[in-house]
């Protein structure tokens, strides 16, 4: 059995070592440097180039290396037979959560305010916070996660989504009623997969609903985020800022207007980065249940899209 | 029975409107327009003018407007048979905790990085967090939620403080273990009461035994910190940054060197601000306990100083 490592253009040595330090008999190859490929039995991949799958013919399992699988939904040449797993990693959903409860608190307690005072060296104490009520578009391992940690913290937490839930421990609305959900938060955070159905779903009819001054935290997919609807967003004062770590293009072109704009706190995708350490046991196990026949772990829908 | 409200220079009407909500019949007088003196029972203070509170023939009660009284402790005028009384508040403990969890987060995630990254249009993936372990000096009612709030994050805790603590919840160095403390962590949180124990206790000699690039986020009192060994520290090396709510002149004089410096982040002591609708109630309770001497709430121990 031979493990094909696929993430173009980016350095795969991290993950070797994490990997090989687990099962270091398995024979690892990198793309593009793949000279067996019909040994190749498991792949290890991100945003790999469309119908380079079809040239393992033993392949018996995909694994994504990170939570998001669109990069490989998209891809449609690939055998529907074949399971596609991800990551689902606590190092991960620990990041994530620390991102978010960072962007809403920076927001809470206004620090770009206080930035821009310290420049002008203005002393003033009033009004010292904002009131906020999240809203958390996505729950499932991480936006749950936000939700446990805000509100172990005493902040008012809501959760919105595209399937029904019973049972559910905080606030929660279903897609039938996005505009409830969006009347009773003023803080909007986006943790959704990217399907089909939640693709561009940060547009401007969504703006439209939202409390007047609501603050957007991006963290799950550049292509969630219709990008001149917010800046449009942004200066009809639907949304009063926000903080973004993907982007349509990465990385954000330097002719992007959000770098210049103040209202926009930006990050370069790294709100949540696998950690190979962290990560690689997960690939291991499966690896292993592929070749006996059990149940895989964090097993990909198609049809749902995570 | 009168209150006297005594804040020089700031706005008594939100404090009047809350403490008149519960008892509409009190007498409240403001200094400086205390027509009645001898009726004054209680006093309710912050930055009282010296010696002002002997005018007052039947006073009964000391109240503190907010969680410290080292500017009630510091006028030896005051008759050592009169109780004084702070509040402790859940709204402060909140707001005080929420600030500091911002301030470890941007420590952490490398906020102000990523802020001068965008200015100059870098996209810069590489080591998206600062590996952090907690030190938090003074571990009574603020000092302590902030632990509980970090450890339930999942970031490691220390604390440390002038008394012994026996079976407490997290790792814990007293007094005489300063060094071992300050070697145990990288990020130094400030929540001392001020003492004459604790007055200048962050100065070269505490920093010169920190480890290398230790963050410092000062929240207690501007006394604590000497300003001039701050950057001192920035400097040398030994401190990587600092966050700071308080000074020792506040409003922070124009000409301080801390306006101009990209190494620490300012806000104008706003932290933590009590809030008079939650504060009001312990107030009022404490009046209804001197009255008829009842063991009072949050009775501050001269000796201790908090």
């Amino acid at each position: 059995m031979s493990l094909a490592i696929i993430s173009p253009g980016k350095n795969s040595n991290a993950w070797i070592t994490a990997i090989q330090s687990l099962d270091p008999a398995l024979n690892i190859q990198v793309y593009p440097e793949i000279k067996d490929p019909e040994a190749v039995e498991v792949v290890f991949l991100w945003n790999h180039p469309e119908g380079l799958l079809g040239e393992f013919p033993n392949l018996k399992l995909i694994s994504s290396m990170g939570a998001g699988v669109d990069h490989i939904l998209r891809d449609k040449t690939i055998d529907p037979a074949i399971p596609i797993v991800r990551i689902v990693d606590e190092k991960l959903t620990w990041s994530m959560t620390n991102y978010v409860v960072m962007a809403v608190l920076n927001y809470h307690r206004q620090l770009s305010r206080y930035q821009r005072d310290k420049i002008r060296k203005v002393w003033d104490m009033s009004n010292p916070e904002l009131e906020v009520t999240i809203g958390v578009m996505g729950v499932g391992a991480l936006g749950y996660d936000v939700m446990e940690k805000l509100a172990y913290m005493d902040f008012p937490v809501i959760g919105f989504g595209f399937t029904e839930k019973k049972d559910f421990k905080y606030p929660y609305y279903p897609k039938e009623d996005l505009e409830g959900f969006l009347k009773a938060v003023n803080v909007l955070v986006c943790l959704l997969p990217l399907t089909a159905e939640t693709e561009n779903i940060l547009n401007s009819s969504l703006f439209s609903k939202c409390n007047p001054g609501t603050y957007l935290i991006n963290v799950a997919r550049g292509k969630h985020l219709v990008e001149e609807d917010l800046i449009e967003a942004l200066n009809n004062g639907q949304l009063s800022g926000a903080m973004l770590d993907v982007y349509r293009t990465e990385p954000l072109p330097e002719s992007h207007p959000f770098w210049e704009d103040p209202r926009i706190t930006l990050t370069p995708h790294i709100a949540s980065v696998t950690n190979p350490k962290a990560a690689s046991p997960q690939l291991i196990e499966n690896m292993k249940r592929v070749k006996y026949n059990e149940p895989l772990l964090n097993l990909v829908d198609r049809m749902k899209g995570y």
